[in-house]
């Protein structure tokens, strides 16, 4: 098993370990310091020895903050996780709803003009820490090399994940070509890259440092030669032979901040992620302000990477079906939600193509489907009941594509609430994947489609609509997104999830999700407009018709389930067999 | 009549005024000066002696800007008056596409390093121009007092229509009561408020200087005391007696420079609208950026001012109603457009109501439909022909309220695909009329729900879906819009326009355009949004059943549409008699 459920919290372990920071803050002079959950490269996932927050506080969401003053600690945490941080803090930890209450308002609050807050110019972006320093009044923040290690005795060793190679047929271009591309499109003499899937990306290289993610940890210059220097430690590199080649240069990490101190010219980082300490290191260099050059060429899949993902989503739809096959068949009353977690992933494993899964699976019963985040640990697990629905969001790392699922399936006989209201979510989750649009949309443009549906209802859901996907990298990439947020204009060969999703808290949750690629429409009969984009849908899995309520739905809506249905079968009934290839023909059946 | 038939470009009278205006160029030692359509107040429409653009070129249309340079002269328009601005222009001036081509990047390209292009300072805006100067390179802007106006020999002397006043129970809130509560939330010292219906709003008085908008022009200071002074010539003030009250104080026009230079402290201004020279002349303040205090304001329309709208909507509705059952009865092939907009504005007459039309009447025919800001002339005139579509956006200035509707209609019998393309749009147009949504939605991220059933088809239109529209003031007005552009979130008592449309260029134009007010949605059972947004319709006239193919639309579609003919019936036949109300019987039959 890839995924473990076990409860990591440690609320017990806080008080002391809070008390060791505050007498770091004592030593240095400091009224406060700062623990992002972030690291130096801003990702969704950290290496063990980067999970300061969870160490200090017990805390184990994906984002948030502790600020430890001398008198008091808060831990600041959005909507996703309000109910399980207070599960996980001792009570000498106080929750703080961000970003409804910022780090700096808080602090303004609670410090005398002239107080003193450290924080490690490592982990903190340099937009961030301008925004902070903005907010700050009278208190000033300081650089300080991290507290949280100091007093962290047994902190694990930074991560020596093997490198492998992605395979050009996989990755579609050549790591010269990509490297000499960018570079000829620098706006600088150099740029600094600090995320491991853009060097990933960059290099055709895949990691395993972090989980979920197949990325390296590591830092690249690249220069506007056409040159990279990659900055990593060489014992992961070991598998890769001379596949970087004569244009990138290996350094260790160590001496990632004396390269940058040694830049001269125009330096570019993006300001969005780069961590300050690497801005201030620039200090031979002129900085220029752009987006990482990695992540537009990385958003806009190729052929290759196309190919490969619709490959492995085949193959995961089968994994998936073989699993709802089996889900349907069981007794009333007789599973648990880390039950369903561990066949799910074991009928993934069954095709020895799975790398690791794309994330945690969600498995949420009744009022855990309402858990937009739910991570089920032996204290939470609920058995899946007769007449509940449940929430089963999940995905594959495969060598040739990411995988994201979302399917809610009905136990028994479903409510009528229940079934007006996922009928709801499928509307939106058709109207985007219908949808034909001009070129220069972006995501924020097209959210509202996917909501309309549950407006009419006075409903909605606290989450986007739709994230980047990678290939074979980050189940969660940008700059691409279906959200208010979404301001980058969507392109041809770029992936997204389309999960609309409706939670009544306390009783269900509703979310359906398939992954869709932007392409190019072909143009109509009369068509007037020069271009249009649309999407082709990647994900090839049975939508549970007993929730479906067939009157809701328009005929244009119809006719788009019966034809995907008809595609699944088609698609997937060949990899299939037996009673999942009887209950998948089943579950198909025009409506 | 208020509106004209008349060509008013004189395209031979280009070339000697171009010659002249060189002449001054040559005497002022510059290489070009910049002729803007705008004037100081930054309107849709301008008095005749600020109409300096049509008068150098010919040019008549709302927008656009010459470039004069000693060899060439470019005229710069958007795509609404791509074809009109060949008929218009003499071959002294070239059309240039704008903002495809920038003016800063023809004068880049036409002058050498050192090149010097001479500007007016009231007719540009901060930002215009702080934006023009950022894109050129090497080339110096110089403000100079306006060249056109030194040539221009019998130019007409400015307005001085005579101002009224705003009555309070249309108002809704006294002036006195409006000037404390805007200076109160003033954010410096004082504000400059250069925007006509700014002023007409802040005031509660109305004018008569420009056509179509109610609206006088002068300047006005805020003072974050609770004061107003007021520059406006004080002959136009002779019938409001002492309205404006203790707090307003009057200076003459002449006066406004000066007391510009003579504030000091913080003084506000809006960068979007505010003339150059007015942030030139505050040299002894600090100046702050902001928004026109009164935009918002202005834009969330109380109840009285949508009570006063609702009554001339009725009224105006009334009046198209008559004109449409007049038009229906008319035998083929009888009737010009220009008969069309004649009709139209006598039965608007007929309530004796009437105080302008609030733009000049669109009557387009057949192809002439497709041009989206079309004028009919006595030069463009054609017949209203058997088989073709008729498009005709009107609308009307009464006290109580400012209408703008636009109904296409078949004349004789429409063809399969006008029809279909109609139900698009129209499809379009319910689905804005029937959204919920929740607060915080900007126009920008409702504006595509109107096209998704054109897109469907490869069809869109390039157009906004809806603007702002005053009440008794500019029927084009901001910060409210329903567009890309349209970043301001929707609140309660916005007025907006809800227009799509489709053109096929040469052979007809469609569009159907109510306006809506922003308004509380009553919550629903079950509703977990705690407060939802939907729009009340303003607008209360039969849409043609002729061009709706009924099985295109959703029951939801189809019952929107019955439910709008029962309201219209409702409303308007207790307004009309005789054959008009016959045909708004049959007109509103359920579909």
């Amino acid at each position: 098993m890839f995924q473990t459920f076990e409860e990591t919290a440690r609320p017990e372990q806080g008080p002391p370990r809070l008390a060791a920071l505050r007498g770091a803050l004592v030593a240095e002079g400091l009224d406060g310091f700062v623990v992002p959950r972030a690291d130096a490269h801003q990702g969704e996932y950290v290496a063990p020895c980067d999970d300061r927050l969870a160490w200090l506080t017990g805390f184990t969401g994906s984002a948030g903050y502790c600020v430890a003053l001398r008198d008091r600690a808060g831990v600041f945490v959005d909507g996703r996780y309000r109910v399980q941080v207070r599960a996980q803090l001792a009570d000498v930890f106080t929750p703080v709803d961000w970003p409804e209450v910022g780090l700096a308002e808080w602090i303004n609050d609670a410090l005398p003009d002239g107080g003193r807050v450290g924080f490690d110019p490592w982990l903190h972006p340099v937009e961030q820490l301008r925004s902070l320093r903005g907010a700050l009044k009278g208190v000033e923040l300081v650089p300080v090399a991290n507290l949280v290690d100091r007093i962290w005795e047994d902190r694990p060793p930074p991560p020596l994940g093997p490198v492998a190679v992605h395979p050009l047929e996989l990755a579609g271009e050549p790591h010269g070509d990509k490297i000499a591309r960018l570079a000829a499109a620098l706006q600088a003499d150099a740029a600094v890259i600090t995320l491991p899937d853009s060097i990933a990306w960059l290099l055709n290289i895949r990691g395993s440092d972090i989980p979920r993610n197949p990325v390296p940890q590591g830092f690249a210059l690249l220069h506007g030669g056409g040159t990279v220097t990659l900055f990593m430690a060489a014992e992961k590199l070991r598998e890769i032979g001379d596949h970087l080649g004569p244009n990138v240069t290996l350094a260790a990490p160590g001496e990632f901040a004396g390269a940058l101190a040694a830049l001269s010219g125009t330096v570019q980082i993006d300001p969005a992620t780069c961590p300050a300490a690497v801005a201030d290191a620039l200090t031979q260099a002129e900085v220029v302000e752009a987006p990482d050059p990695c992540l537009l060429p990385k958003a806009r899949k190729n052929a290759a990477e196309l190919g490969g993902t619709r490959a492995a989503h085949l193959r995961d739809a089968a994994a998936m079906v073989r699993f709802l096959a089996w889900l349907d068949a069981q007794p009333a009353d007789t599973l648990t939600e880390i039950d369903v977690v561990k066949r799910l992933e074991a009928e993934r494993r069954k095709s020895n193509a799975l790398r690791d899964i794309s994330f945690d699976t969600i498995s949420g019963a009744g009022p855990n489907g309402a858990i937009v985040h739910y991570r089920v640990t032996e204290a939470t697990n609920r058995p899946v009941k007769d007449g509940e629905l449940l929430l089963v969001d999940s995905g594959g790392q495969y060598v040739d594509g990411t995988t994201d699922i979302t399917r809610t399936v009905a136990i028994g006989a479903p409510g009528d609430e229940e079934r007006a209201n996922f009928t709801r979510v499928l509307k939106g989750m058709i109207a985007l994947s219908r949808l034909r649009f001009p070129p220069g949309l972006a995501g924020r443009d097209i959210d509202p489609l996917a909501r309309v549906a549950l407006w009419e209802a006075g409903l909605d859901y606290g989450h986007g609509t739709g994230h980047g996907v990678g290939a074979y990298l980050s189940v969660h990439e940008g700059p691409q997104r279906i959200a208010r947020t979404g301001l980058v204009p969507l392109e041809p060969g770029m992936i997204l999830s389309n999960e609309p999703g409706f939670y009544r808290e306390g009783a269900y949750g509703i979310r359906i999700e398939n992954l869709i690629a932007v392409e190019e429409a072909p143009a109509l009969p009369g068509q007037t407009v020069a271009r249009m984009l649309r999407f082709e849908t990647l994900t090839f899995v049975p939508i549970d018709r007993r929730l479906i309520v067939a009157e809701l739905l328009t005929g244009a809506e119809r006719d788009w389930l019966n034809a995907y249905h008809t595609e699944v079968v088609a698609k997937i009934a060949p990899l299939v067999e037996g009673p999942a290839r009887d209950w998948l023909l089943q579950a198909c059946r025009v409506i």
